[in-house]
């Protein structure tokens, strides 16, 4: 057994979180100890943070470094945030022992389409700005481990693709 | 045995970093998985983070996030930081499960004259500003579990000290 750092990374509605809460507790389930850090809820719970390139490469390093202290102590950890430059995700690879980006490539009309939160909508509007797809770049991951696009596959396959991709890490 | 975070707030100078060290050493030597969270390091990795009132207080809440997360997943955290304001150390404090503040009180003057760092000289000529203690407040911790004058002790007492505090923690 050999903990990780599961780096969920995509645009916002591709299916980073539901994926995420998934595979996390697939994992518990087996007794693993194991962290689930969603980019939501750490706002929530750290707020003042922006949403300019700089600040979410900031959150991005952060949530980072505490992903990487959590491995160092056998602690599984998966993350889901929106993460869209390479800068920043390239900088929390070097923290990690065994880092595996998994990119939930929905494309952007089927996560428009969806807009479970409405938050498309209102970018469009120009209610948000900043908005990753819309008016902010997202850069597509060059070496992701896993690429999965949510609208070919059910939850549950996802789930089980990612569960057979970490076999190694948990035996 | 039950984690805890040790919180070591004070002044620039008063000792919190090598007083921090030696308990976690401590810690260490006796096969605990510890971790030692330190302000200066941690603004070194995680760079961008100013020193306003709300710069300081969002990184104390960050650290302090971090610090409870490994404390949930059974490492001994002790961070070194000045971490001058209540508000966030309060936040910090309703985060963790057992939460020890050990405020390292050693007086101004002395921590002006050993100026290790030669910062309290460059505060004093306006070379830095918002420096706490000079041109930026310390607020005294007010339940503050172990109160440590770092003039009046050895470092080898301080460590001491603090070690026979956590002992019901510790077994």
């Amino acid at each position: 057994m050999e903990p990780f750092v599961l780096w969920f990374t995509g645009l916002s509605g591709a299916g980073k979180t539901t994926l995420s809460k998934r595979v996390h507790e697939a994992l518990v389930v087996r007794g693993l100890s194991a962290e689930h850090l969603d980019g939501d809820t750490l706002r929530a719970i750290l707020p003042n943070t922006g949403f300019s390139k700089e600040a979410r490469n900031e959150h991005v390093r952060r949530v980072g470094f505490l992903a990487s202290q959590l491995e160092r102590h056998g602690v599984f950890v998966i993350t889901s945030l929106i993460s869209p430059y390479e800068e920043s995700r390239a900088f929390v690879r070097s923290l990690c022992k065994n880092f595996v980006e998994i990119h939930v490539a929905t494309p952007l009309e089927v996560c428009e389409k969806r807009d479970v939160k409405g938050l498309y909508a209102r970018a469009r509007r120009g209610e948000i700005r900043d908005f990753t797809g819309i008016d902010s770049d997202y850069e597509v991951p060059r070496a992701a481990e896993l690429v999965i696009d949510g609208s070919l596959h059910t939850e549950e396959e996802s789930a089980q693709l990612i569960l057979d991709y970490v076999k190694k890490y948990i035996g």
